[in-house]
């Protein structure tokens, strides 16, 4: 029996790795479930689970999860409620999946406290990869990647000697505006843009995906993960979504991982590392009736975020946590219809242009290029309208 | 330094492996040759590899060789001198690269001597894999897959636990008749059987993967160097050759191993194995330029070799070897315009049903089932005619 928290249990990775709990019957114990704010479905998977602990970040909602419960199970709030999750002593495990910056203080105490790490939250990574990686070395705690992207390339890396990798390829589904001309791109609404052609996920990430700042943010993860240089990793298009990524060795061999584009499978093998576990959700790969698997190079001019990661990454020191921040806020206004879909990468640039760089920063220093960045979003935008 | 000998140096396996050894000046010595009856370019070879040993097994040709070659060189001839080249105390690997059955006692020879094997001749395991696999795993040999196929899952394998793969998909071409409607298969002809679309390779196999009975014949081997039962191995037809094979796990995740296709990249994977080493050979395979992966089910009805080679398998004990030798007689009389191309697997599928099966039969008795096999197919032909 395993015993695993959820940082994010209400969202699309949070609801599928309880789908895979569900499959394996007496595998995992739930110690502890967080949400941001859907409350009524956080009753329930508390009612369901009986974890030990349970936190609601947004703390309007304390009271009503309090008195829904049974007393037994404690009841935190707030982000400092997160720490309590992440960190809880009976946890072997804990997914992070929850979206976005918010991740990132409970992450660093669940690895301080040697709890090892399901990682779906790319932006803890893109914000802090070297203080992260080096922390998890030091505690002897594994980063298990759960994006699909991510756990393709850990599994065609098993067994492989490091130094025998010559690039790492990252396929991108490409979005839903993949085939949408360049001309039109100024006309893209909200709706549009939330229309994942492969994958059903949540707000925040369905618009990265879009801009294909997703793949970005996922290169600067891989980087970390992989310790691979940036410039030895990069992005195919593949519409099919069946590869997930390759890897390219020295001697001229790929490996390739595949799967039904369904999250049940990264995180299984998250759940299970280093075993690979006979599964109730098997899906079979019908190659015959995908017919063809495509591929094409990613076009910069309709997605120039992917290039602005890239960048964020090469530059490093705080640039790539403005990158992920001023991200997450120009996404925040898009939503909102604020601004316009070529609007977000225009904003993003300028905001680093802006940036003055602090060389090695620690957490709190990265914590205030973060903010600094969203101020920087913001006072573009109120010079725009 | 690695000691090699090279059984058919001068035929397509034979010369890419020598290939590998000039792209890797100092990390391979030649220890022995071998040739059918190409003596020109076997007397090159020795010239240039300055092998121990070489044998021509068509003994016409032993005076002419003895003759051009430098007296340190021993020269041998017939079958007897293909055991000494194969067994040299010098080896470390014997690269197996006979077409048919004649490879099979000087590889058992290798074996019993402790040298690793790199396979390429798949009969030997077609014939008696039941007998080379125990004989190998006795005296701690590597038998070391350099079939494309067969190196993508040892490729896609590594690392991983045998109880975790559901199935082994072998990839076909689909051979030069994929899209030859049915009706149009009598019309055949040698020269049209000979042109593979995607491997030069010799004439023998070549009408081996006109009438897929070379992906059957894999499918064999495979089963054996695997240890998986033949109905958890499956055929997809992949006309582009990029992906090799792959593996689907129990977990829904599936494996697959890409590289140009060249036989140079799985020869240079068996020489250097477990190391994969930065090649001078390296190809990009430029997955934009390729465009699509295509996949499609094998036509039963137009490769009923296919089929065969599974019966054969499922049966088992002296089968697969009838299998094998009556498919190889089969082949030459095509190849002598004696037969139609449709006969082949007519004439393949009467002998077996002729066929009186010995159980668990020794290496003699396999032999003696190939030589009745060989005698079948030319009764069957002289009633034809």
């Amino acid at each position: 029996m395993k015993n695993i928290s959820i940082l994010g249990s209400t969202g699309s990775i949070g609801v599928s790795t309880l789908k895979v709990v569900d499959a394996f019957s007496g595998e995992f114990r739930v110690i502890g479930l967080s949400a941001h704010s859907n409350i009524d479905l956080l009753i329930k998977q508390c009612i369901k689970y009986k974890p030990k602990i349970v936190t609601i970040v947004d703390e309007t909602h304390y009271q009503t999860l309090k008195n829904a419960l049974p007393h037994e199970i404690e009841v935190c709030a707030g982000t400092g409620g997160l720490n309590e999750v992440a960190a809880h002593p009976d946890n072997d495990l804990t997914i992070a999946a929850i979206v976005g910056s918010a991740g990132l203080y409970p992450t660093i105490e669940a690895i301080e406290c040697g709890i090892d790490i399901g990682l779906a939250n790319k932006e803890i990574l893109v914000m802090a990869g070297s203080i992260i990686t080096k922390l998890a070395k030091k505690n002897n705690v594994s980063l298990l990647p759960v994006d699909s992207e991510h756990n393709a390339l850990f599994q065609c890396l098993n067994g492989e000697d490091k130094k025998s990798v010559r690039r790492l390829m990252l396929t991108a589904s490409g979005g839903p505006f993949l085939n949408l001309p360049a001309e039109d791109f100024n006309k893209i609404t909200v709706a549009q843009a939330l229309e994942h052609p492969k994958w059903s996920m949540g707000k925040k990430i369905s618009i990265d995906s879009a801009t294909m700042m997703n793949k970005g943010l996922e290169v600067i993860e891989a980087h970390w993960l992989f310790s691979v240089p940036v410039d030895d990793i990069s992005v195919i298009v593949h519409p099919e979504s069946i590869i997930h990524s390759m890897v390219e060795f020295v001697d001229g061999s790929y490996l390739a991982q595949m799967n039904v584009p369904d999250m049940v499978f990264p995180i299984q093998h998250v759940l299970f590392h280093p075993e690979r576990r006979q599964s109730p959700l098997f899906r079979e790969i019908d190659f015959c009736s995908v017919g063809s698997l495509n591929f094409q190079k990613p076009d910069i001019n309709k997605f120039p975020c992917l290039e602005l990661a890239y960048e964020a990454v090469r530059i490093g020191h705080t640039m790539p946590a403005v990158l992920n921040a001023a991200n997450e806020e120009t996404v925040m206004l898009f939503l909102n219809d604020a601004i316009k879909f070529v609007d977000i990468p225009c904003i993003i640039s300028g905001v680093m242009d802006q940036h003055k760089i602090l060389l090695n920063p620690n957490i709190e220093e990265l914590k205030q290029a973060d903010v600094w960045a969203r101020q920087a979003v913001n006072e573009h935008y109120t010079k725009m309208v």
